[in-house]
């Protein structure tokens, strides 16, 4: 096992009717920003009960926080922020929402001119403290503190993370979810799926911990997503998922072992240059990097194979490829695509798709091995379209 | 799954070697309270990486803690924190050094005049800061508010939370458990498995990923304990333990779902009473508390079977009954007793011990459904000799 240093402040107050609990946790709170994204929660009920919790202060609204929030739109809210002296943001909505609310926080108190160096890697001096209501399980944005802003006018999407953007406190009531469409509710099974399997399909450096708690998640996610279409009102299946999505990115189950990753910084440049989901950009790219990673990360694979799925063939090697049939296999069962070429995106694209992965990443090679460069992209971009598995 | 609320801001620094991070986590800490128990620190290296990290440092050392740490030792500590105007603690040590740091940070700010109260449910105001180097892995203190006292002139032994409890930082170098005595590690062994089962083997309230998180744990104290007499020296053995020691009672697997914790109810008495080891008591107690709750734990107690002992009966009877059996199994196999009489408690002191379990719950019953009351904990303590299985 690696050293590591485990510290996540984050309070979490989940269950049905937790909403209730905002009057008091925004004691001594008084000018707050009530920031939410297009304005669905205006039809499911949520706004009129933050209204109703946030009645005796003073509350700018900042209504259009888009899905990848966007620098131009963050801004203004940075503005906003500024000349009404806020104290407090409070973020409602999903991982945009929140990861917008992050950025607006650390750019408020940025000293530097300007805030898209926070995007860069500059070093954020403090932030004003926020507080989420989750709507949309899916980031676990609500218990870390990272976040991943894009900028249009660059085809840019970009992550950051800063000591000071801990959510203070995360309000997660599971009976939000059930409004949820079937998109939603599906990218909020993929998107933590792949998030443990960032931190857990590498190498083994004799974590069994680590790994059963990876595996732990990955099995549930599983078993509840096989329910939640048969029984949407089902209030446990929402809390089991919603709970699941929540600890996949916690940072908890990374601790002291390998991480990727390189499937979210490819997935990301999909969703930058074409606007597709980010949980769809997962689905495509992780079991084509499987497949073109195969070596590095059989031993895990095969391990996987036998706790996830519990597949049980001779070699490891048949093991391993099971897995990310399986894999696949899953994403699929729920409704959602794995290949590129089914949303239309031409294959003469693939070296402009992964000369942009590159840039962002300032030529580093990605994975838990450093293994994948440039000529890796393309080779993974190039199995994930059909009839190249 | 119920609603909960989960929060624990300890931030942890994991591995070999990270004592040495001690100087920059006391950055503006000026007088600090040096406290230890009975010095073998002082044989094994700790004493002086401690010295060497506080050297520019006010320091009050604070030895001779004890073992179920006694309250009017503590007393001590609290009158020279306040003689010192110390403003942060450093627990060097067990669980117990931990607990007693707990309840002198407490003391100290306490407003009232006697700080028993503290332990008899009096809120505290506030508690110094406390830090911890974590030499004995067994109790989780290290990571949670918790903190249990002896007051051995009445024969008591009391737990309290505070939320000013939290350690600060916690500094956990698995290194340090090398030079463990044979006792200490069983000890550390069967106090995490135990702080598990408080929380697992309850009844079922659909949260499965909690539920596979415990079993996580309970699973790999049971493999590594296997390897760590063998190969005492292995790195990650120690780390592997270690961090489900942490992990075991960090608050994290007890969210959402019912908890036991009469088995500790019962074992703090034995501790009181007799002098046993909190471990030593909870091996006893346990075994003997599943049989005697066995229809009200039957149905977990089978999964139990399955998910960690890989076992396969046709009834959930048998399986359950087989659980409990390779329970009492697992901890003789580390050397541990399991009988009341192995430690020559005589059989007449059974009601003696009941009183003092219920006295101590203020008549409470205790267990996840309550049903443990006097009469139980009587027929508990008689299952728990030899020949009554």
């Amino acid at each position: 096992m690696y050293n590591f240093e485990y510290y996540n402040p984050v309070k979490i107050m989940f269950g049905q009717g937790t909403i209730g609990h905002l009057p008091a946790l925004l004691t001594n709170r008084n000018k707050i920003l009530f920031a939410y994204g297009s304005g669905s929660i205006k039809s499911n009920g949520i706004y009129e009960q933050i209204k109703q919790a946030l009645a005796h202060k003073q509350v700018i609204e900042f209504q259009g926080i888009e899905p990848n929030p966007e620098y131009e739109t963050l801004l203004k809210a940075v503005e906003l922020c500024k000349k009404n002296n806020i104290d407090f943001i409070l973020a409602v909505g999903g991982g945009s929402v929140i990861d917008g609310c992050k950025f607006i926080a650390n750019a408020v108190k940025f000293k530097k001119n300007d805030p898209w160096l926070i995007l860069e890697g500059s070093e954020s001096d403090s932030a004003l403290p926020i507080g989420c209501v989750l709507t949309l399980p899916a980031t676990g944005t609500e218990m870390n503190p990272f976040a991943v802003i894009s900028r249009r006018s660059l085809g840019q999407k970009k992550d950051f993370t800063s000591a000071h953007s801990f959510p203070q406190f995360s309000i997660i009531d599971p009976t939000v979810t059930y409004s949820l469409s079937e998109r939603y509710i599906i990218n909020g099974i993929i998107d933590p799926f792949v998030h443990v399997t960032e931190q857990y399909l590498t190498f083994d450096v004799n974590s069994p911990l680590q790994n059963r708690q990876s595996e732990a998640i990955l099995i549930t996610l599983i078993e509840e997503s096989a329910k939640v279409f048969k029984d949407p009102n089902n209030y446990d299946v929402r809390a089991n998922l919603t709970w699941c999505a929540t600890q996949a990115l916690n940072g908890l189950i990374g601790k002291g072992v390998p991480q990727d990753w390189a499937t979210h910084a490819i997935g990301h440049e999909l969703t930058a240059l074409y606007g597709l989901d980010h949980a769809q950009t997962l689905a495509i790219v992780l079991p084509a990097l499987l497949k073109n990673q195969f070596e590095n990360k059989k031993q895990r694979l095969a391990h996987y194979s036998k706790a996830v799925f519990k597949l049980n063939y001779a070699t490891e090697g048949k093991l391993a490829k099971a897995g990310i049939d399986k894999t696949e296999k899953f994403f699929r069962s729920l409704g959602c695509k794995t290949r590129l070429n089914e949303y239309g995106i031409p294959k003469k694209d693939i070296k402009k798709i992964a000369t942009k992965v590159l840039e962002t990443s300032a030529g580093k090679k990605l994975g838990e091995k450093k293994s994948i460069g440039q000529e890796e992209v393309v080779e993974i971009l190039e199995l994930s379209y059909s009839n190249n598995s």
